[in-house]
Parts: C-alpha cells; sequence; structure tokens
C-alpha cells in the first residue's frame, strides 16, 4: 500500500469513526451538534490520527484502539482551528475550502462547538474502549490536556497573537510559538502510541518534534508558493500582518533546506526502529512535500 | 461551625489549591497564565467545590482529595463564566464586581484562557492525588465530560442564547435550558462526592437537580430584586433581550414558592443520610436565602 492510500485509508477510518462517536445530529441542541459535526468531519488530511496509528503499530497496538485515541485528538485539533479561525483571533473565513465555523453558523455557536469538542475529547479517551488499561488511559488523558492547555498549543496560539501585534522577526521566538501551537499534538499523536503500547516514546517524541516544526515550515512555503484555491484557505495572512514566518526570517531557499534537514533528523530518530518505522519515514517526506 | 463559616472555609481552601495548581506567572506564556489566574481566583463563592466538598465527605472521602476534584469543577465553571461573558455571547462587561475577562484583557485571550481552564481540569482529575483508584479518576474525568459538554452545560449556553432570539416564555423551555446550563455541574459536584466514596449517587444527584434549579430561580429573583452593586454584575439584561426568566413565566410569588419547594425536595432527597446530611441541607436552604 502506497502513504497515499494508506492515508486515505485512516482519513476514512478516522472519518467514520468520528460520525460514529459525536453527537447525533438534534441531541441535545440540534445547532450544537450541527456545528460540532461541521467542524469536525468531512474534510482534513487526519494527519494527526495517522501519526498516532503508526505509532500504535511499532507495538502491535489494535488498530480500533489507536483509531480511538486519534480521533480524540483530532476532536481537539478541529476545535483549535475553530477557535483560532475567529475573527477576535486569526479572522479567516474560509478552511478546507469551506467556511469557517463561526461563517457557516455564528460566533457564540463557533465558540461553543469548539469548547464541545475540546471536552469530548476526554470523554473518548477515559472510555474503556480506547485501552484495556485504566492506567493507560489516564496517561493519554493526562498528556493530552498538557500537549493542549497552557503548557502547550493555546500558549502556542498565544504567542502567535502576540507575535503578530509586536512584529517579532527572531528564529528562536518562531520556533518556540510553533513548538507549541503545531507540535504539541504532533509529539501527543506519536507519545500516545507509544504510551498504549507500553513502550518509551523518547524516539518518537524526538521524530515528531522534528517533523512538527518541518511541517509549519512546509505551511509557511505553501503559503507562498500555492494558491487559495489549491490550500482551501486564505494564503499570505501572516504577511499582511507584519507576523513573521519562517520563509520571512530564513529566506524559501534556506527554508526549504531547514525543513529537508529536519525531515532526515525525523527519520533517523527512528533508526532503533528499522523498517517497521518505513511507513513514519515516509510520512515525514509527506510532510514537506506535500501540495496542501 | 456555622453554615457561613464552613463555605468561607471551603473557599480559602479552594482559593489556595487552585493558587497552587495553576500555571506560574510567566509560564511559558505570561499573558495566558495572567489571564486564567484572574479568571479563577480571588472571588468566587466556592459553591460547587463546597458541595464535592460535602457529599465526599458523606463517605469518608479525605478533604484534600474531595478539594481536588472541586478545584478541577471550579476551573470548568470559571471558563463556562469567561466565554459566556464574552461579546458573541452574553456581552457582559462585570462579573463578580470587576471587569470580565475580555475587558480586563481582550477577546483573544480570554478566548484562550477558557479553553486552558477547561482543558486543565482534566489534567487535576488524572492525577494520582485526586484520588487512589485509577478507575474513579477515569468515572470523575467521563462525567465531568459530559456534564461540561455537548449533552451538559456547553448546550444549555446553547439553547439559552437560541431561547433569547425566540423570546420562548414556556416554562418547560426554561426548566430544560436551566437543567443543562446550570444543572449540570451542580449534579456532577455531588456525583463526584459519592464516585470518589465509591457509593451510589443516585439521591445525591436528585438533590443536585433540585438545588441547581433552586438556585437559578433564586438568581432570577435576585436579578429583580437586588443591585448590580451588590451582585458584582449588570441586573435585568435577560429582560432588556426579551429573555423570559423563571420570575418572567411564574411571577414573583410563584417563583420564590417554587424555589422553596425545591429546597424542601431537595432536603427530602437526603433523608437517607439522616443527620450525616445536616450541611448539605442548609446548603439547599442558603441557595435560596443568599443576597448573592
Amino acid at each position: 500500500m502506497s502513504l497515499e492510500e494508506a492515508l486515505a485509508r485512516c482519513a476514512t477510518e478516522t472519518e467514520a469513526l468520528l460520525d460514529r462517536l459525536l453527537p447525533p445530529h438534534g441531541f441535545p441542541a440540534s445547532r450544537i451538534t450541527e456545528a460540532m459535526r461541521y467542524a469536525a468531519l468531512g474534510a482534513g488530511k487526519r494527519l494527526r490520527p495517522f501519526l498516532v496509528v503508526e505509532s500504535a503499530a511499532l507495538f502491535g497496538v489494535p488498530r480500533e484502539q489507536a483509531l480511538r485515541a486519534g480521533a480524540a485528538l483530532e476532536c481537539v485539533h478541529c476545535y483549535s482551528l475553530v477557535h483560532d479561525d475567529l475573527p477576535a483571533m486569526d479572522d479567516d473565513d474560509m478552511r478546507r475550502g469551506r467556511p469557517t465555523a463561526h461563517r457557516a453558523f455564528d460566533e457564540a455557536t463557533a465558540i461553543l462547538a469548539g469548547d464541545a469538542l475540546l471536552t469530548y475529547a476526554f470523554d473518548i479517551l477515559s472510555s474503556p474502549e480506547t485501552h484495556s488499561s485504566p492506567e493507560v488511559r489516564l496517561t493519554l488523558v493526562s498528556r493530552l490536556a498538557r500537549a493542549a492547555g497552557a503548557a502547550g498549543m493555546v500558549s502556542g496560539q498565544m504567542l502567535d497573537i502576540e507575535a503578530e501585534a509586536s512584529a517579532t522577526q527572531a528564529l528562536e521566538a518562531i520556533t518556540t510559538i510553533q513548538t507549541l501551537k503545531t507540535g504539541a499534538l504532533f509529539r501527543f499523536a506519536c507519545e500516545a502510541g507509544a504510551v498504549m503500547g507500553g513502550a518509551d516514546p523518547d524516539a518518537l517524541l524526538r521524530y515528531a518534534s522534528k517533523i512538527g516544526l518541518a511541517f509549519q515550515i512546509a505551511d509557511d512555503i505553501l503559503d507562498i508558493e500555492s494558491t487559495p484555491e489549491a490550500l482551501g484557505k486564505a494564503t499570505q495572512k501572516d504577511r499582511g500582518k507584519g507576523k513573521a514566518t519562517f520563509v520571512d526570517v530564513l529566506g524559501l531557499t534556506a527554508a526549504k533546506a531547514q525543513a529537508d534537514t529536519l525531515v532526515a533528523e525525523a527519520i533517523s530518530s527512528l533508526a532503533p526502529y528499522g523498517d517497521r518505522a518505513a511507513t513514519l519515514n515516509s510520512v515525514a517526506q509527506f510532510i514537506v512535500t506535500r501540495r496542501k
């Protein structure tokens, strides 16, 4: 199976699982369930669930369990997109080729749907269907809370907004922001696989840190080289706001070289797993060669 | 110890615990930690933590464990106030006698601080310090997620906003909204005590449903009979928006009678606990006699 086929298979499985797990249409408040389903279903590469599934596969974790942890993580990812797109934050109208949640519904509904998706992630993780060991489920809850909260993603978004105001140009500052904002959920994805498999997560965490940064650099490059039509969202918004990207600080050529270096380092982190890490190695390469 | 002294003692302990648990000043993004601490510290009756502590006391649960579950619940309660106060929702400028979080900081910071407080609640509950049994901690995580999410509080707020648009006047509709919006966290508070004590939560859940509604009716009465200075927030806002309250639907006299009936039913629910429920019985009465 090619990487593209494996990604598509995981995306289809994640979509079906989220469709089954999310509150049904109309219950208990129809508007909130419609908005949650709008934000979480029907689009997205499902890259984070794929990282959970492939990391878990290294340790023989049952695929249906890894998919549940991936679905919980995807709820958090989708909530973060809904809140980040709000007028008070990045003020985006388009996401994944469709109107953003606050455009399709309204701001109040988008805030609440994001809140509900975040909350639901912890419900999914705490269920015995996610893993037979209560200790493992608690570790997943705790690690996701840290990755998503003030020690991780939320602070990344806060620093990103503050950087916009100060138009900071330092590579170190951008790296810190993106390590929190994008990196924290990538690290949780790979760590979750090891936690579910009762394995040491260190090598996977090193891999995840590298591909998280490579992902963001690739995003900044696509933002320059691609079009709103291809990406399904506005491009060059950061530039319009005077906010520095990796491309601004490094230049396009050096940014591409840096992304390639990070991919090589990510792959090297997984050397202990040998050929079993072939798919994860391919993902690392995909992250900098993707067209959207 | 009088009820007032017991409430004050629990409020002081909850404040100290939250001060210790919340991310320290300046880490990792100073603005987000300041806003979290602003929203969660320095005010509030801490009524929900008190319900956790007193319900847990029925079953001999160590007080420091109950206080942790109460602190997690208070993080969720404070997040809900921050998000409900936003311009896109209830658009309130004052809360607990101080500017609301989006007024003291800005909208983006308030949204993110609310997100971080919600997320942190699950980190607190998943820690072994909250309870020695992993199964109990997972039950707390799952029940709080359901109380706070699309099956509970979030849908209550969604329906409340929708009711504003439709100016619905039906008692049944208002009861449904408040059972979700206010009641779900009251029920979790009392259920958590039983869960931590390995006891059947049914009687406490009946008690909590009754006092949750009585609390909201009392709020609607205070909204008419008190002042912004005494309450620390704007009054009669619902009326200005054409949104019906219990007082609008029932009239003031019948609303007071209904609150008293609910208190009597709440106290009767706890009959199996005899004198051990004396404090919880006093809380039920306090809920309708409080001045703010």
